[in-house]
């Protein structure tokens, strides 16, 4: 057996015993995470330097890109990152327990009962990129939601990577187990740091049930190709702003420059702007203003370039206004740069959105609220928003807390993915020994009853442990 | 573009569509397929018969299976198999609709709502085999949830299959739209039978968003070894039932024997039994006895084996005793044979059935609630019974009615699946034209207020339509 298919099955081992962990050690396993980083920050922060110290050198010799660099460090401006990190813990800890909910019960018969009952999915295999605060948030939420977890970081922060995880299984070992409960187990929580495991991770369908990837378009889009297990993530934010017709004047420059500017790396930054062609003299003449004086490039198509040139009046900064080609309204510009095309009506928008976009998030500048529900029922994507920008598509602005990650799938969870993407459900039927073959039509035969259990908090709550 | 392209982009503009019809045009539909096959019964039957005059051909020629043959057959005895296709339709159409339900709101700032609502997966492509009454079920389902559908049928029922979606496409055609409604989608049921075109299908996952399976199982293990779209379904049914310590004698031989032989062929019949060596000579005993009555052939590890012979004092019928191989506790036997262990432990019961099963549906035969309770949340499967047979697992015993599929996946559905498993959710944003940057911290920021709004009636039904 391979190390790798023996960390997946430890992974799976560590799941089976993680199904009896009760809630309270669950809340002690996080709070003790918490004091044993808190009292290891100085030994964290080393790490990180040394992390820091080797990937700059990476930098400067052109290896390691600028912005990887920035998200390696853990520390933060007067420690602010590393305390944020801490608290999340205890936020994570402070969630209701997602596992053992009853979302159904019914009594087939009398003494024959169902109950459909949340579960955690199992094995988690999180690949992601240096960030290493990633290592806690997800170790976290994997404990909370009772997951085993794989964590595979990259090796520009392998040293805070292992420490981190080091002490997280320390905290685990250090934690008592109350009387009578299960041990938790040590493998809840695995590390592996090798590029060269990746391969092998994601061949381990047999023991790992779920993957998430957290980092480049690249890493996402390599992953999904390279295994049968299911991949929660997104590879692409193509998300598109639409100004329809009734576009009001006094709102678009602001969501359109929000929806593009706020954060133009992050993947709900708008890439594509849609105008309807009765709002080009109108609402767009006001947003194009807005966008120029933002630093914003414009890839304009045909008419859009010639509205600007000929019509609109507006002095256009230099190299703010290129021709659009083709494939621009399927890429992902990641900065100051936005396609823009015009459309003929709402329909001719919404079936831009669904064939070019990435099922992210789509937004509709409108008055009118007829346009806004056909937009929002219409176009097919995570997140439909009518006059807000784009760029609310996150876990913490929606009320999440620590989000697992921003999924584009159309299955399972989608949008930004809190603990319940970690879960699923079972059903459980507790019988007195009856048999399918007791009922049906005919003599001595049982019929069923099928009457619902009305979830009142005690029966919700049943299999919380 | 490939026919089989321009049937996948077809479903995806019909998918649009569906968006905007309304719970009553459903219903509409529903009912005049309803009434379009039961006014075409007699072309319906004559199709059948062709398809059965062929495939008994190809019995003869031993070119196609007898029970195959058998699943052909759309009229039953006395017409009984089509009245409970026509009935099943009736039976969808007065399920609540399960688009546009609220599941989340919340108020992030006054003036900025937002709400988790239930959506249609989208395209589902549904690949089965004989049972031309698939075309008809799942056909309702989609049409019910909004989904476009493309049915893949086998070549054995072909007249069939094209005869009942020509006539489901001519109830969609002749259904009138109400006034100021969409247009119902005539490709919101699209039907293709080459066998060849499956392959073609597969690759379509820029248009189909879930893959449900409904057939043999190298049938579904093709398909999920050969395409990156989501797939629904099982391959293996293995299930297990645990024949603990304190099993009662008087449950325990019509468990197992219900388990194994209500219907041997079903996904959800026991293949393996595990019995805890201090049951051997208990209830174990009585179970032999009776699955030697009922004509089981036992393949018994060691242990098993030596006590049958030696000490059980049974009279073993001719040849329903073997020794077990290695891999018959990996194996669907489908027939009236089981695989017999001998464990332990109750821990080595669960470490035996979350390496060998396949997480369809175990079962474990006890009189302690305690070792009840671990063996259910230890047990990874979608079913975990409680001195109840595994052959409950089952969307009509479940009380679902129509099942989509079973589903032995750890995301989105799993378990008999209904029409939960063809719907998702998207989030709505309702705003007056924030940006995400006039939030935070400082001077003229916004902070968010993050208030949960009721799920009373109104507001998780405010967007059915």
């Amino acid at each position: 057996m391979s190390d790798i298919e023996q960390v997946a099955r430890n992974a799976r081992e560590a799941s089976t015993a993680l199904q009896s962990i009760t809630s309270e050690q669950k809340s002690l396993i996080l709070r003790a995470i918490k004091d044993k980083l808190a009292a290891n920050k100085e030994v964290i922060l080393a790490a990180n330097e040394a992390d820091k110290a080797k990937a700059k050198q990476e930098v400067e010799a052109g290896k390691l890109s600028a912005s990887l660099f920035k998200r390696l460090d853990i520390e933060g401006k007067g420690g602010e990152k590393f305390e944020t990190m801490l608290q999340g813990i205890l936020d994570v800890d402070g969630l209701f327990d997602p596992i053992g909910q009853v979302s159904l019960a019914r009594r087939l018969d009398d003494g024959l009962d169902l109950y459909r009952v949340t579960c955690p999915v199992g094995v988690c295999l999180v690949i992601f990129e240096a960030r290493p605060e990633v290592v806690v948030n997800i170790a976290c939420l994997a404990i909370k939601s009772s997951n085993a977890v794989i964590l595979k970081g990259g090796k520009e922060a392998g040293a805070t990577n292992q420490k981190l995880a080091d002490l997280i299984r320390e905290a685990i070992e250090s934690t008592p187990t109350p009387a009578g409960a299960t041990p938790f187990p040590m493998n809840a929580v695995q590390l592996v740091s090798r590029r060269e495991d990746i391969d092998k991770l994601l061949d381990q369908d047999r023991y790992i049930d779920l993957v998430v990837p957290r980092g480049s378009n690249s890493l996402v889009r390599y992953i999904q190709g390279h295994t049968r297990i299911p991949v929660l993530g997104h590879a692409d934010g193509i998300c598109s702003v639409f100004l329809d017709e009734s576009a009001d004047v006094a709102k678009a420059p602001h969501l359109v420059v929000d929806s593009k500017t706020d954060y133009p790396a992050a993947c709900n930054a708008a890439e594509t702007l849609l105008v309807h062609s009765k709002a080009l003299s109108t609402a767009f003449n006001e947003v194009a203003k807005a966008l120029f004086a933002a630093g914003v490039k414009l890839h304009a198509d045909d008419r859009v370039y010639k509205y600007l040139e000929a019509e609109s009046g507006l002095s256009i900064p230099k190299g703010q206004l290129v021709q659009a080609q083709d494939d621009d309204f399927d890429k992902e510009f990641l900065d100051l740069e936005i396609a823009v095309r015009v459309v003929d009506s709402l329909d001719e928008a919404i079936a831009h959105i669904n064939e070019h976009g990435s099922q992210h998030t789509d937004v509709i500048i409108t008055e009118s609220e007829a346009n806004a529900e056909t937009f929002m029922r219409r176009v097919g994507s995570a997140g439909v928003y009518w006059n807000a920008s784009s760029r609310f598509a996150d876990g913490f602005r929606y009320g999440f807390g620590t989000e697992v990650g921003v999924s584009t799938n159309k299955t399972h969870a989608r949008g930004p993915v809190g603990l319940e993407g970690l879960t699923i459900y079972k059903y459980r039927i507790y019988g007195r020994g009856q048999g399918a073959g007791d009922y049906g039509i005919g003599a001595g035969k049982r019929s069923y009853k099928h009457e619902d259990i009305p979830l009142d908090p005690t029966v919700r709550n049943k299999f919380v442990i």
